[in-house]
């Protein structure tokens, strides 16, 4: 299975550079003034490989090919795989060939990245399997690891989920402070509404009685129950009737994330899967 | 127990310039061009609370204060404890007091910054705690989250552990690539310590015969034993005769630490205090 | 009517830091290695005023406000309006009081924000008020001068607009080539939904046949009717029935406007009120 | 007259930085975290046209031709034309080739400098036109658009205009209040000539008696007539018998430019020709 | 004669910004991760000098403030002279008060500022009072230490010289290579009269054929006589009449700058009052 | 001797990104808004030479090809020596081809970093030569020129010197400020062990009582003695029996240094040959 197809790289070089942006931050804090081991070595041509020491969806490519080519660009490297592909333990993800010098000083920012990332988009292919019989869509937050958002929205989307909004700036979401400001919520959604027209209006409500208010108003985009039981969150589906869309949020795990998926809600929204980090074992090996 | 004592911020204001520049890169991928949630509202002071929901070893004061500072000079905050403080579930962190906008655009940077720092404070504490009895010290390696090393090497402090190299240029570590490279493990060190005088040179060794071999030499600051069984650990100790520091690594555990540490080993270093995130429940309450 | 209120700056400190590296921009392009007609001065305090030459809607204040400043922090200044207040020609909109080299140095940096914003706002309020007996609401465009779309899209509020997408990232607009590409409108519109549930979805049709197509869909936010004729956008409206949002848009000017927004659309776009720029007369006087 | 000569970009590369920065920034105000619309169509190669709606001299070429490149590096451009040239109403000022996600996605960018860049040679040439009978040039001023002087003042150059000072720090400019402070405008002219003997001196004048005083003296740039009438500039040309450069400025527009000119003044400054803009009207067609 | 007068700091704070910009890139490559010996230290409050050890022309006191108060904004400073200023051996520059951790972390950053600027100020004034007995002034060069021009020029100005241009774009200096691609000085000469009617026009010649040649010639700011004989120097003077300014360059140091001046030319140029660094001999004490 | 090897650039393409910068940042400050006089120049491909007016070591090859290259990549550059090597006066340095504007707009900031640097490597190696005939090592200290320590590090290195640390960052340094506060030498030795167990931990002692109190202790990487006569010097390396390594610094020069060398410390350390520059006479001349 190995050699599928060539990752091709820059595609969208304006995007590229924000992830070389960010890949250059890694190493300028792991390089510094220069790797002095390294500098001990004469330098050779040599192989490498990339492999995975557990199964795991595989997220960061880009980020660790940056990596590898920024040291030294004429490194050579064989994805064998794709962001979003699911590897076993002990395979191949990436042939290398060039200056062992330049191998050695990338490897631990490229693996840095892979590792992470690729632990974003384990954990949200594991949770998104578990609801894969439902229609439900999984969604993240915005609890993610400061500096990395981007990176790991993009990781979620390679595991199977879906991005909630990127911020604070592209989606309108009421809370209880902002319906207390407004009056109503009703106020508050026509307000929302009149000012940015083109955003989405989510309302967070915590009670069923808050759902069955926001049932009657106009230009909601979605109502997210945060924290609401089974029972409740399926009276919610059964009061919507489908002209509403509903997200579930709030201590869902992968225990009762099927339970809820069942209620009939659309999305299900889970900060663990960007907050809470298990690095997949990869490890480079010398040839 | 509250009210300990106030905070000292910048102290430093050069680190302090290095944290500015890290929260702002996450205030910017969050707000972007605005918070519009927060614009419908009408300004107003409120008080507001930071609340531990489990037990922790608290880390990011400085990030969180900074956070909410930048959104508004005017927010005042009275933290109740230092990083590196313990606390327990319900206990109160910090009281904020200013304008309600200003609070809630910053929670969530504030919150991802804390949530996360205190992580890796919160599992290199239970694990210095594991190993109190000896005279182990635990490490850090460059296993970090990108972009965060520096914040991580801190929280690493805040645990009771101690920092390793902070990246590759402030240590000369020399594996098997750079002994084959150098001919023995006697000439990499001799070019390591006539290149670089000020620098620290530690051997990584895979066998006790490895081991044995760095015992005849000088100029060496510290031998680190990959993966070694607890017997080997304890075989080298005996060699060493207290002539030469010992560093265990290598899938090291929560479950195997206390037996590594009892080989009398002078330090062990583990990636996972660093590389996995289980984000500490926090909250902030608007009161 | 002077000294209304003292204009407050610093409110949302991170979107203050947006200002001033524009304006730091703006500031280095003309001050570049020192001011030296004004070092051949000695410094003394000096009076003086920023006057409007011709009546226009203000806007920049905060822009201007910080060129001052960033020049020399001890000048103060009395701003006698807020940014989207109106001006007759001669009134003073500012009493400012500092070093004469400073107010000197900073003073056409400072005017060429207020005086190229206060275009915009001025062109936008003069056509909010020829529809102002309507209930339709002025959009914007994305046609802006390239680095100052923030500032621009600002001016448009202060006079009265609305800002429709900020770029392309917060929106998802379909034009022909997006329909075509995925088969069908309905198909274009399906996925966009589900690929960004958090997005709205406009469609821009070029024919009243297409427009009808859209009105069988779901998850649209608005139809963007492009160079509809007036008969056409009135029997879009009528075709509507309130059930999907309009924005009629297309060289629409001030002569055709008022007859647009009598369709009943709900938007009318225009590019001309970001894209072209008539600089308000403004000038400081020295008392 | 097609396929006149290919544009040549980069030839100096360090100045092409200073036009890469510039569309960057205006890249990423647009673009922001990613093109939603266009991430959702299947990417394939197309040919595309840039057309000229209405005629105009042509600017910013560079400036558009960076910014699809930075967004897609592999699409190709041909241009028919260099800045500078004008064009008739449905030209083709450019064909494209590439990646029509690469093509869309830029499009605005590139558009947004080209339409302002055009209007700015095109009100130069207007003006240049008009005075071609007689000796006179056309100057720019200070009052240009906050971040793009540079560019603008590139672009009055292409119309036929000559660059005034680039800002505050290179050429000498004695106005009222610096000719008051010094005591005398001898004074104040022989500290400038001492303290910067590489830079200019222009002497701004507000009365005839002024100029008069001016004419005495050496080390004399310009002098720089504001708001004198044309028998004002005309007993100035007689006066000056060539030995010393005029400057007219002050509310010359189209109407008045030719009866100044014909006064014998040396160089008309004209601050409309930056400070306003009427965006020339370009549109990009896929073929 | 201590405690003359406190020294104004961010009277222009752009140029402070500059300054500053400098200042921090100088603290990173000194600091980076943290100053770790000082780290060990109890902090408390101390006094400490800064004295002269060598007779000198102090230069750089704002880039010392900024380096102390960027480390620690409460360290108080007392200057007790201005740049430009002469000391003795042993003379108190300024007396500290504040975190000595704060001090020490800062003052090899500030000493090598001062060490640098006061060797140019130095060397310069020492060349100035050797031909203070004419009317000729002293101009630096281009050779100046990468990076640090705009400190260098600001130092020459200090030590009694004046500047010559800031880099190539304030300045038109035509050589040989841009007089032959003329066809002639005159041709020169007059492209750029036309091109840059802001802008000096320098002729540097290098035989005094040339410099007859220039004579006839309009427009010419200067003339710079390039490695001239002190009889070709004498010559061109004559024939100059006082018409035109003259630069002597090439060669001229310390033994040969009074013969030089000595001839009536203009200006003399000497790069190794830039080019050259003696650092001057400077320390602080704690007391 | 001509043509030796092809310099090889960009073998380490993260440090080119440090040493691009820091050549950026000098074009900008010599080019800001453009190369005046060589705009007039009609551009062609002419050859030229960089040559070296009197002999040295040169230094700083890569900085200059990257100065010509930023201005024009097509300029080709032949070098015929290492950084490292020493030249003749009269001897060809590089030959090079391309664009005469190219060539001429960097060629300033190109010579002043090989000047610069030049000089830096040349006075390490005179001074490297006189002790050639001992194992003493020549260091370098902090006393570097603002902004260019890593390039003058590395020209230290290439006259044969070893860096002494970097910064504060990578190297404990106690002084006596150091000891006093932590009570005693032990002590302070202890604790810096203890808190950077990978950080070397140097003593400067002014006495030969405190050298003999460190002789005691372990953890000590280095001692260096501060102005130490020659017979103290004699003594500690008599004491220290090969057991510790001795720095001697403090008012070495050229004269002392041998006498200094033959008492058998292991380093001297010198500011002089970092904070003295007597600029390398090189000159590029067209061919």
């Amino acid at each position: 299975m190995l050699v599928k197809n060539q990752h091709v790289l820059f595609v969208n070089s304006l995007m590229s550079k924000k992830i070389i942006d960010t890949v250059i931050l890694a190493l300028d804090e792991d390089i510094g003034t220069g790797d002095v081991s390294t500098s001990l070595l004469n330098d050779k041509i040599i192989s490498a490989q990339i492999i995975a020491r557990e199964s795991a969806v595989i997220c960061g490519i880009e980020y660790a090919h940056i990596a590898f080519l920024s040291i030294n660009k004429n490194i050579q490297l064989q994805w064998h795989l794709n962001d979003g592909d699911s590897v076993q333990q002990n395979q191949v993800l990436c042939n290398l060939s060039g200056s062992v010098k330049g191998i050695i000083s990338a490897e631990r920012v490229a693996l840095n990245f892979l590792q992470m990332l690729s632990s974003v988009a384990t954990q949200t292919k594991y949770l998104v399997d578990k609801i894969a019989h439902t229609d439900v869509q999984l969604l993240d937050t915005r609890k993610t690891i400061p500096g990395l958002r981007l990176a790991q929205k993009y990781a979620v989307e390679c595991g199977g989920g879906v991005n909630h909004r990127m911020g604070l700036y592209d989606c309108v979401m009421l809370k209880e402070n902002h319906i207390i400001a407004s009056g109503s919520i009703k106020n508050a959604a026509c307000i929302a509404n009149s000012k940015y027209p083109d955003l989405p209006v989510i309302i967070e409500v915590e009670k069923i009685t808050q759902f069955t208010e926001v049932l009657s108003l106009t230009g909601i985009t979605r109502v997210l129950c945060d924290n609401f039981s089974i029972d409740d969150l399926t009276q919610a589906v059964r009061l919507a009737k489908g002209k509403i869309l509903i997200e579930a949020s709030g201590n869902i795990d992968k225990n009762t994330i099927i339970e809820v998926a069942q209620t009939g809600v659309n999305y299900i929204s889970i900060g663990a899967i960007t907050k809470n980090i298990t690095a997949i074992d990869l490890s480079l090996r010398l040839s």
